[in-house]
């Protein structure tokens, strides 16, 4: 690690000698901001789960498709192992009201604890949907398990689905699709454990070659 | 689309009926806060280019692994193309200062042209690294290309690399490890076009089953 006046230059050998818990806490804040969500599930003899998840990504719009990133030796592994037994979850964004709660479900709870029991989160089973949503969130997906990509360099998975129900507070969708999720009171969160409110800088127009780019005015 | 009192429901057939752009505009803001950072890349003529990404994804600590989602169809290609051919690429965080320039990047310029050029963001190459990094940001990384995956479901890949540089602000490593990356001006976005800059809540004491969680008291 060298030091200059006002920066801090880590090699890939110094990162490898750093403690690994130390490790852990810097690689994970280096990502940026992370998606903050809660994923419901449920296994084949009904018992539901919650677990927090910050790696939530978009695959695509057309269809629909929604990914995350899995350990298998983690405490994700429930989730995992229920989306794979029955095929549908949820993903459900977290306010600042509720975020004790999510991380929370982090804890190494045993396979017949329920995180809905354990951290007081309401489970919601909404239009048939098999898998509980979170009833706290103000923002719900139901999602069907499409594809599982194997990360043969570390053991991680990319777990790729459908989106095929949507929940959205009135007041969020404007008028060219986008949805305000600040408005909605969703939060982001760095690193493992730090969260955090948002506040709107602009939206800016779709940007041209040769054309100064702009703010958008919608609502 | 049924509409209840203060919530909106979308079946995925309600999805799909959607007019294309409102629907990418919808399901691009559904993932949550996203990452947001500017790639560099060099092709083998040394023509150099960057690119803003909204899908930076955390893929392992131990050792350090950095992942982001590309489009094949998309304006991204130069930087695929570029970090296939050379092997190595810079990630660099972006901060509200230059966030119009870092929208600009997405702007489909021809191959001869550099976004470096275009948006007058600054190239700054360092301690030997073959990948242009970004002058304005003031959290880089210099990244190796490690492994391509294919998304077969819709011509998506996730692109890993292996963190080799790290450059940080002095005052922004914890005593954990924990990068304060809202200190270091990082913003963060929704969707295709809106950015957010952050507050922070707390940080959280790692969760174990049967402990309240607690506030993080670390510097």
């Amino acid at each position: 690690m060298i030091t200059k006046s006002t920066e801090r230059w880590f090699t890939h050998d110094d990162l490898m000698q750093l403690e690994q818990r130390f490790r852990a806490a810097m690689i994970n804040s280096l990502t940026g901001f992370k998606s903050l969500a809660l994923i419901g599930s449920i296994d084949q003899l009904s018992q539901i789960n919650v677990a927090v998840f910050n790696s939530i990504i978009h695959i695509g719009a057309n269809p629909p498709y929604i990914g995350f990133i899995s350990r298998p030796d983690s405490v994700d592994r429930h989730t995992l192992e229920n989306i794979e037994q029955t095929g549908f979850y949820t993903i459900n964004h977290v306010r600042e009201s509720f975020y004790m709660q999510a991380h929370q479900t982090s804890a190494r709870y045993p396979k017949n604890i329920s995180e809905f029991d354990a951290t007081k989160l309401k489970p919601e089973f909404k239009d048939g949907f098999i898998a509980p949503f979170v009833g706290e969130s103000s923002i719900k997906m139901g999602v069907s398990f499409k594809e599982r990509l194997d990360i043969k360099l570390n053991g991680t998975v990319l777990i790729i689905g459908q989106i095929e129900q949507v929940y959205l507070p009135m007041n969020c969708l404007s008028n060219d699709g986008f949805v305000d999720i600040e408005k909605a009171g969703t939060i982001t969160c760095v690193g493992l454990d730090s969260y955090h409110s948002t506040k709107k800088i602009n939206r800016l127009n779709y940007a041209k070659p040769n054309e100064n780019v702009t703010i958008k005015q919608i609502n």
